[in-house]
């Protein structure tokens, strides 16, 4: 078999982007999903192992499909905007996948900036919707300085308790620029789990200030931590900046709050514990946008954007050549590379991939070609 | 004299908030600003006197003086609204005083977002405006979710580079809630230039992750990285999550990145390096509303804020009594206690302030009752 060439613990096999695609696809719409719903949320998932973030791709396409299998996500589910005031948009995802239901409040808010300047777009009633930073990049096509977020599974332990309370809740940013956008995509916690998740698969050690245990005192155990989380066990992670304002937790903390604010008591959703209760998650997300035409000639400004963006990528010291890296570099580079060369996907991913492909009866993910 | 209760290195004296606002106005008039200029300008100094942000009060008020009086600052200046698209306003400040541009970018970002549900305000050609809490608070008052931030002198190297390139970059939301708002303002560094300076006052320490030398080295030095910052040495400071991917530095540069961006090129402002250059600041500031009663019923929408609002609170662990704290928390318990009892100044900050009495000819500031 090809072994790709991150390959370190655990091995990995290429898949070329538009077979991973076909299959996520095929089995969203065998699980219920309709075609359209498919797509969008295909799209976004492949998205994320394209650019590197394997946390967000197809590994969790086995809870997308149990969910539509079981119901716990609304297969049937058509976003509805249910309150419209000027740029103001709010969706009702009617517990159907994130993904669509976010792709229309995306249309939506850069439809009402084109005609107002600036748009909010409010998502309630939702699920899991991948990388926000496909979202913004959406917008960003448009012209628009985008912001994109949306509350999760509580997991994020505010300063000052040992509570998980947000969730990773990612701030995420696009701004147009020539070559796309500079985008920024991150969690407001120093990690994810799924950076915790990788790093035991890479075998390296996390830090002090990444989580607090259920006694509230930091630990450094990676798999403890993982399943604590998973499980629910009083585990928590720390936000940006960790649990302490010497190091700058209470900013971290902050914005955590503020994405939590928004996507949830400002969006109509759940929030902190109330989200994954009664049978459904009820994540909320935002959206807003900005038209850059509405503040000035959008040439000067983007041209404005490059000079800015050039100048810290000169920046770094004198004795290295390589240049700094903006957000979103990493992302476009390693999905330039993925598209050519296909995707490396961990062994037990593929496996995970090849039980699902039997639980709902499609093709399973064809690897690139075989040297054994 | 009365000595102030968090007295430790460097005496303070306690002063009557009207107090110090009175020598405030008259020695901004003296120096030439209009009276209606020299009234907020000094309302935003003294909030933040009176908030416990010391490094943003009277402090600074040489530099407003000076500034005024050698011309830096255009005393004549009128900001004026020079783009006007929907929901989206440009002002250009015509170099004058940051505070009054600002405070008429929040009140035309009110009105937008009361008559089209969202609004963006970009001000260009501007000048420090102190703390960004007072003006997203004062949208807070009208039922905004209101974001305000601002470029400044560029201290903080984005992480990969060793030079001070951003500026401290405050990211500063407020959502209204009953007791006012839940309002967070702080740099997007691990520390501002203030703390190190406060820090120094009392006799603590700084840690590494907080500055680089010029050597692009860590330093723990605070008065050579003061200076260093003050006389652009080549110091910098870090942004948050320090110089390094595992604790968030990526984070945090990419936050100072976002707030770069707005403030500088999309506002049509100067950034970065060409900040403070052809004898201008010309720094950028933008405001974001959003009206709540665009999103739903406001009251059900506050009533949720509340609840979250008391969730964390409450979330503390089980062992301590003391709740925890929320954002604007600090603030607005020391501007009550200080509204009662006296904002203490320090001796050093009374000496110039009396300084600047003579250079202008008003009347010293007068400091509450004498015990001795």
């Amino acid at each position: 078999m090809t072994r790709a060439p991150d390959d370190r613990r655990g091995w990995r096999l290429l898949v070329d982007a538009a077979e991973l695609t076909r299959f996520t696809v095929e089995a969203l719409e065998a699980a219920g999903a309709r075609h359209s719903d498919a797509l969008v949320t295909a799209e976004v998932l492949v998205a994320a192992d394209l650019g590197g973030v394997e946390s967000h791709g197809v590994a969790r396409l086995r809870r997308y499909v149990e969910g539509l299998h079981d119901g716990a996500i609304n297969r049937h589910a058509v976003p509805e905007v249910v309150s419209e005031k000027g740029s103001v948009c709010v969706v009702d995802a009617h517990n159907g996948l994130g993904q669509p239901a976010l792709c229309r409040a995306v249309d939506l808010a850069v439809d009402r900036a084109q005609r107002f300047g600036t748009a909010a777009v409010a998502v309630r009633r939702s699920n899991h919707m991948g990388i926000a930073g496909w979202f913004a990049e959406r917008a960003a096509r448009s012209g628009m300085l985008a912001i994109v977020s949306t509350n999760a599974v509580p997991q994020v332990a505010p300063m000052g308790t040992n509570e998980p309370m947000f969730g990773t809740n990612p701030f995420c940013y696009a701004v147009p620029t020539a070559q796309g956008s500079l985008c920024f995509d991150g969690a407001t916690s120093t990690v994810s789990r799924g950076k915790l998740e990788q790093l035991d698969r890479l075998g390296r050690p996390m830090r002090t200030g990444w989580a607090l245990g259920p006694d509230g005192r930091p630990t450094t155990d990676i798999p403890e931590t993982v399943q604590g989380l998973i499980h629910r066990k009083g585990y928590a992670l720390l936000p940006l900046g960790g649990g302490d304002k010497e190091h700058g937790g209470h900013k971290g903390s902050a914005l955590s709050l503020f994405v939590e604010l928004l996507c949830g008591p400002l969006a109509g959703a759940q929030w902190s514990r109330h989200t994954y209760q009664g049978g459904e998650a009820g994540l909320g997300h935002i959206v807003f946008c900005l038209g850059l035409e509405a503040l000035g000639d959008p040439d000067t400004i983007l041209a404005d954007v490059e000079s800015l963006a050039r100048e810290v990528r000169e920046g770094g010291p004198a004795d290295t050549a390589e240049a700094v890296r903006l957000p979103g570099d990493r992302r476009r580079l390693l999905t330039e590379t993925r598209r050519a060369e296909g995707i490396p996907v961990l062994g037990s991913v593929l496996a995970d991939l090849g039980d699902l492909a039997r639980f709902v009866g499609v093709a399973p993910v064809r690897t690139m070609t075989c040297d054994v």
